[in-house]
């Protein structure tokens, strides 16, 4: 039997602000989290009511986020529907709580996901940030590893980061990769005859001297063309200049 | 034999900013790279002239950062010394180029470092972002992972974003821990004793009824408890809670 009540699953999890301060600041946490395909926002009585003309400004792009807002007395009850809920805050003075990292808090949070709960992430207020008896209602604390010189981050930016881990643990986002437009990497024998040709030149112009330093000189050269993941563009521009170098002296006397 | 003018290693990449229009853009990059432990500042040709006040004024904390920021005329001037530049922008659309995470990058930044080698960040101006002329210069592209329906990270977040990588590359970012102040974690034994106490006034009231549910519900009240990583106040706590509850109502009486 299902409860009619039930919300069903998220498929990403909810951001929940409390008690924000300037409408400027809600409208950048919107835009932040579009940025990374978030778009489940609540907000705990917001300070200047709702819905804040400021925000919509300042979402620009990210109005959808603003749009579907849910708007909340109380911290427990923009939390009661969900199973667990990470607060953003520094290292806690009187509470013993997990501390994950942004990266793990958003992979667990991944799985839990996936498994059909329900998950949020606490944003304090501006300057005073989350209250102990907030802090107290979450699963566990995420703490951004900033410079502790000066670790400063403002609401926007800490809605950023947390966005971003979360992106990153759906997976997919390629670590490295070599983009090539318009034309394909070159094939070994491709650069192996560029190769031959250049060196036929540079024979012909008597480069390679003394003649105990041949090999080396070779592999060198070899070695610079063949490391450097060349396109078959790239081989037909080398071919160009290895022929113009050759033979533009000859056309000039 | 060193190189007198050879500015020697740098123990984090350099942040180039190229053609930064809004002074507070610059400030707000300040804050970022600094929230991070990132310090050194190149500017390309800022519009707005250097030293700019907007930018003193957004980087309260930050200042350090502007007090050392070196000013370039061209973009091949600002990288000159450096041994290899990552360039963040989408990915090209004309040129044959590595694109790699902002977690690759800062990776392979910080083992190029730990090598010697001097390494810079390009970031392109707010709007029209860097030119190819530029990107061509640069080892090789950065590109954060965004919403495809909504990439545009302003220019300090997207410093922020680089930042925070470079600082989780330096490794030492705990993935998890359990904070408990004042207070450490009990001991099996003190548990042990505590849920013996438990039983027992459970026991005097009847609680584990009928008899052959015993086992199950010993079993569910011991996981219970052994799965909350109690602290030793948490002990001392629960034994007064346990007592409190039993002795109670017979004061009342």
């Amino acid at each position: 039997m299902t409860d009619p009540s039930d919300p069903g699953p998220l498929p990403a999890p909810v951001s929940i602000l409390v008690e924000p301060q300037l409408g400027e600041n809600i409208g950048a946490a919107a835009r932040a989290m579009w940025n990374f395909g978030l778009s489940a926002m609540r907000l705990v009585a917001p300070r200047d009511g709702w819905p804040n003309p400021q925000a919509v400004a300042m979402a620009s792009g990210a109005g959808r986020v603003l749009d579907g807002a849910q708007v909340f007395d109380t911290s427990a009850a923009a939390m009661a529907d969900l199973h667990a809920v990470y607060a953003t805050t520094a290292r806690p003075r009187e509470l013993t709580k997990r501390v994950l990292s942004p990266e793990a808090a958003m992979r667990e949070a991944a799985s839990r996901i996936a498994e059909g709960q329900r998950i949020g992430i606490l944003y304090g207020p501006e300057r005073a940030g989350l209250a102990t008896a907030e802090i107290v209602l979450a699963s566990a604390i995420v703490s951004v590893p900033s410079n502790p010189e000066f670790p400063s981050l403002n609401l926007a930016q800490c809605v950023l980061l947390l966005s971003y881990e979360w992106r990153r643990a759906q997976g997919g986002v390629v670590a490295e990769e070599l983009v090539t437009n318009k034309t394909g990497l070159a094939a070994g024998e491709d650069v192996t005859r560029m190769l031959a040709h250049l060196e036929e030149e540079l024979e012909a112009a008597r480069f390679f001297f003394p003649e105990h330093k041949r090999p080396s000189m070779q592999g060198n050269l070899r070695n610079l063309f063949r490391r450097s993941a060349l396109t078959e563009q790239d081989v037909r521009t080398l071919r160009g200049v290895i022929r113009a170098l050759a033979e533009g002296p000859k056309r000039r006397r």
